[in-house]
């Protein structure tokens, strides 16, 4: 391969090179320019969600799941509860850092093809009136489930518990409206549907609600509470930033605005996804959830039924002509997944098939 | 300017522009390619400190207070017991950790302008046997003093104990042999003397302790052993990397490698150090620190005596001239910092000194 492979993954992912090139600059840490990068990056971050008004951006450190952990440490006091509504792996993996962490928590479950169902979260809230938060997953990248996010936020706000929303395969992407959804904390990424590179998460929270963490966290890196009042009094980050992701994610924040926001980055996704699923449907690859459940970010995808098929060799296939996919992570099937996200097109998803084409062509012939 | 300012910090600083291209391109975070860069970048580690033998290198997403954190909730458990040898904001930093992770902690304390005393250390040591642990700071950054990591790293060993070296400003330019110093954990991050960009710390730790670590961080995101484990099991990092942050170490570490390693580096900052020391006497600004205490890596100065002078005005008329220096972080008197470290040779400085001139004319005609 002479050009750059195309990464169908739920992230990291293909970037734009303007995006890229947005670090090949050094910045000083505590200059004022970086300043006001940094600032630019928190009013942007708020601005795809609307959240201006009310929440605050708060940008952190490391993967996706440090500000998980982040917002549970600084947000879930030891007095608290959280209600966890789970339907795969990063459902699962929430609740495994609050029983680290020695926080309550509690679990109500759903098979990873059925999205969470809002009756039954509004029924448990009103049969334990410990639970003080929920804990929701928007588009669970273990299946590529959407799950309905506007209606848990409404059941929850009518219990009077504060939601807290992990959108890490979502923002950027599927619409988010805090002036509409009640949401205490929604915590995302900046190398998914924002397509900036990895390095970088970060929590919207609700302005008192963090004023209000102050001592909670145990942990240093972690306490969302410092972070913010840090980049309050000065400008500054209290540790260290990754300043060439800061600039990479701002760029990529600008280029979401010039792309025309969510909306138009959904129809786009959308676009690519219809043209995968069909074009797998065709070739005997079946989408492993209803298609009426699906987010167009990631779909997963069954094995043909008809034929042997190892994944280990169709990804390496794929790989030599220029694919990366994505291995599946069902805790029952096999599978496999396929990203619909980043610097793509459906011209994208055509060659894929083809190339899908050429490798089933060889497959038979061997 | 047209060109790009001079960074003179403690990190994030001036990069080769071949670092800063190799994050032009997209990573597949599970793919082989990107195994074998994370393969070559903990082997690298290791081979800059002569760990092989002996060692394991855990990368970790983050700043350096992420690794720090992470060494003290893996390495320390509730029931051992930590001396902190302190003598700058590092060392108090890492007493705040375990005092904030109700992890048992003591320290040992010298005014900022006093290299750590292998001798009290020792004897510290022999009057408490609880102490199961010490901690070090090599080059402290609050003043760019150094300590004396090998006179220190025998007490502790003569006593039976771990010890574990904050290594951040050091690490790849001042020499450290882990096959002829006992040491148990050393802790550095990608952007100080390897110069990549910020983004990732690692800790260099002894195989053995860190099989016996297995369960004992609270925290998910900064558990080492875990961390360890995933790179072992399948050499993919548990949580998304930050790639491009890890193409650009490995190319800064094949650079180190190329520059004639730690000693060719250690060589380059003396002669800048040498260079702005001479200049900055020459022109009325003492070193804080007595010059033999001194590390090649970041000074601290005073401000001239005989004159007024404001950092904030003495910053911004460098900064236009393309120079961003860093402020003091003494607690007891105005000071200012001026790093060595970095892409920068001697010239480098001589520019430097030429644009101070220039200030300070300006100041006095004003």
């Amino acid at each position: 391969m002479t050009t750059e492979p195309i990464l169908l993954t739920p992230g990291p992912l293909t970037t734009r090179i303007e995006t890229r090139r947005a670090m090949l600059k050094d910045w000083g840490s505590r200059d004022p320019a970086f300043i006001a990068l940094t600032a630019e990056l928190r009013t942007r971050l708020l601005g795809v969600c609307n959240g201006g008004a009310t929440h605050e951006a708060v940008p952190l450190q490391g993967s996706g799941t440090f500000i998980l952990e982040a917002a549970v440490v600084t947000l879930i006091r030891p007095e608290d509860r959280l209600l966890v509504l789970a339907n795969g792996a990063y459902g699962e993996r929430m609740i495994e850092i609050c029983r680290r962490h020695g926080r309550q928590v509690e679990a109500l479950r759903w098979e990873e093809d059925r999205p969470v169902d809002p009756t039954a979260v509004a029924e448990a809230l009103a049969q334990d009136p410990s639970i003080s938060h929920v804990a929701l997953v928007h588009c669970e990248t273990t299946t590529g489930i959407l799950n309905p996010l506007e209606a848990v936020a409404a059941a929850v706000a009518a219990a009077g518990r504060a939601l807290i929303v992990d959108a890490m395969s979502s923002f950027g992407a599927l619409p988010i409206d805090l002036a509409a959804t009640p949401v205490a904390a929604l915590l995302a990424s900046s190398n998914k549907c924002l397509e900036g590179v990895p390095g970088l998460g970060f929590a919207i929270v609700e302005r008192e609600r963090l004023a209000q963490a102050k001592g909670a966290s145990p942990s240093m890196s972690l306490d969302l509470h410092d972070q913010w009042r840090g980049l309050e009094a000065n400008g500054q980050w209290r540790f260290t930033p990754p300043v060439q992701v800061v600039a990479a994610l701002v760029e990529a924040l600008r280029l979401l605005e010039a792309e025309g926001g969510p909306p138009a980055r959904r129809a786009r996704y959308q676009a690519n996804f219809d043209l995968l699923a069909d074009g797998m449907a065709a070739r005997g690859f079946p989408l492993f959830l209803n298609r009426t459940l699906q987010a167009p970010i990631i779909a997963t995808f069954r094995p043909p039924g008809q034929r042997p098929f190892s994944f280990d060799g169709f990804y390496s296939s794929l790989a030599e002509r220029g694919f990366v996919i994505y291995p599946g992570k069902l805790t029952r099937e096999d599978s496999f997944r396929i990203g619909c996200i980043g610097a793509l097109e459906p011209a994208d998803f055509k060659r894929l098939l083809a190339a899908i084409d050429d490798v089933l062509a060889g497959a038979e012939k061997a």
